[in-house]
């Protein structure tokens, strides 16, 4: 048996080691934002059922186009699109390595701005791009003079804007979507992995999209849809955009139970969805509560909250994991980001942190 | 609305188009050597009961490890394996491009032998990595003295060595998988997708596993176990070579519908498999007939049959496509490719091929 140091691993991955949070089995789960509830009975059934029907076929290639499932996430989003402006892959993820493949690659650069998704520069070291970032402000705003200048400064192929953004939880206004369009000759793309979870669920990139064709915005069903298992994000942008997309996707990416499972799940959006005003409001509590413990928790208009103001991190951390709670420790020092989960999973992180709180409740 | 010409696309997409074969609704499909015969309904039935069990948990990301249908494959291949030496993703192209992802890279070389599989270079070029194609023989056979002067001459930081070869059908001998490890000082992978099919299935490269630890070997359940539409490619290698996909896999890569439904068809491997002896018939009979008609059908271990004598392939595959036949040119001068089909679906096309027959039959 070799190691992988007997082997001839591309040089800029050699010392590295797998991203991602820990999978533990714990009662309380909160630190990969998932969504803390089931999907309906209901829909659960109708999801089976179109499986069943995706499986007599699956001898066959599935549609390389999903042509279905694109007209069905256009039909969701809304705001005049059809499915020529829709573009799907296994997780947004998956998305965003797509259009680093076709605007991106080696010799080129994706800017954004710290602390954000923490996928970002591995999807950036994926395709062989340098990974900008550029710093948000200290309470981790971004705002419309920041990002042109250092659009300016950096002159980068690619911009992901991160809105809301993760793991912070931070809202951003549309100013800075337009003035990041104006300002860079590349591509600009909002995350919006966590829009549905918005204060405000009007301030969306998508409405910006009829004015700027090198304009992307990405959105996944593993967060507001309950759907992290299945694997589905999308995007929407010009057309011109996903035939650019087409160049770079493996052929059939898209298997023929992901499009069935997705479009059934659509077909009961609003059911779906029906959970998320109970995880806005959990989330809107683990602020309020926080800060009235003494810990300094940042806006949200995410699923999560990151709140600063823990002396130890990592003690905390292993403090809470001890109570069977699961959080995560980003790396933002004196922080900690948890995923507002059910009211009870609530209670408990709650109860937990309250333990390591710099003012102890009477 | 932009065209791609407005957009900023990687230079090397420029001009362009998206690969991929004609997906066509006629009666006789037998362009993309799909599997003839849908699933067994004993199988379509554990399989939905194995999703249903999947989606009361797809709130949650999968396990990022997959490791129940790690072991699974690692049983179902044998070989002394276990789940410490398997690998799997969407599909086997996503497996050949983690591997590119890891071993190859911008700067980074890709050697095959042509004519084989027309995704190869589409794969390199997706990760920036050059691709050189050294020609088999004129029967399409490929010698431990080819391989090893190839790989002397170009330096190769990874070798793809098709087995059966896709699209000629032409099998391998092991000596020159042994060759390819001796002379390489990079990864060395052997494509087995269609290695069911062989005439002796006992010449896989899995039997040279424990020699070589720069070698690989893929497979895939889109062919023999008629699972084109699940989408699941696997591979098998020394434990370090897993740790090094894991570097590059994009997290929760499997979805949990994929991992369940991969596991449930495992479960019923000889069901699954029972028609490939029927394929096997039907890809000899095709032979021989194609023979018999004055055509010059190149030997096949797979389930499809490439073959010359075709004056104007393009005049052959529309007249063939009016008949209700999809085939497929796979772009060597004088030849088309076909799958075999079902004992109907391969005479309706033999009938069609008839009329296009250098020596028509009297």
């Amino acid at each position: 048996m070799a190691s992988l140091d007997d082997l001839p691993l591309r040089a800029d991955l050699v010392g590295r080691t797998p991203y991602g949070a820990p999978q533990l089995d714990v009662p309380v789960r909160l630190n990969v934002n998932e969504n803390a509830f089931p999907i309906a009975d209901v829909v659960a059934d109708d999801v089976v059922a179109a499986v069943r029907e995706a499986i007599a076929g699956v001898h066959r290639y599935p549609d390389r186009e999903f042509t279905e499932l694109r007209e069905a996430f256009a039909g969701y989003l809304g705001h005049g699109l059809d499915a020529s402006s829709i573009w799907a892959a296994n997780g947004s993820n998956e998305v965003l390595q797509h259009v680093l493949q076709a605007f991106g690659g080696p010799g080129r650069t994706l800017l954004s701005f710290s602390p954000t998704y923490s996928m970002y520069p591995l999807l950036a070291q994926g395709v062989g791009s340098a990974y900008v970032a550029a710093p948000r402000a200290a309470d981790h705003t971004l705002d419309a003079a920041t990002v042109t200048a250092a659009i300016e400064e950096h002159d980068p192929d690619v911009v992901f804007l991160c809105a809301p953004n993760n793991p912070t939880g931070t809202a951003m206004g549309l100013d800075v979507v337009e003035a990041a369009c104006d300002a860079a000759r590349g591509m600009v793309l909002v995350d919006e992995a966590y829009a549905e979870f918005a204060h405000d669920r009007s301030q969306t990139a998508l409405s910006l999209l009829g004015r700027h064709e090198r304009l992307l915005v990405s959105r996944t069903m593993s967060k507001a849809f309950a759907y992290a298992g299945v694997r589905v994000g999308y995007l929407a942008a010009d057309p011109a955009v996903i035939d650019a997309l087409r160049l770079v996707r493996l052929p059939y990416h898209l298997s023929a139970l992901t499009q069935a499972a997705a479009l059934a799940a659509l077909r009961h959006a609003p059911t779906m969805l029906a959970r998320v005003d109970e995880l806005r409001a959990q989330r809107d509590r683990i602020v309020a509560e926080l800060g009235r413990m003494g810990f300094s928790p940042f806006p949200s208009d995410a699923n999560f909250v990151l709140f600063g103001g823990v002396a130890d991190p990592h003690a905390a951390f292993e403090g809470m994991l001890a109570d069977g709670v699961l959080v995560r420790d980003v790396g933002i020092p004196g922080t900690l980001r948890v995923t507002a989960g059910t009211p009870e999973e609530t209670d408990a992180f709650l109860a937990s942190v309250a333990r390591l709180a710099p003012s102890p409740r009477p």
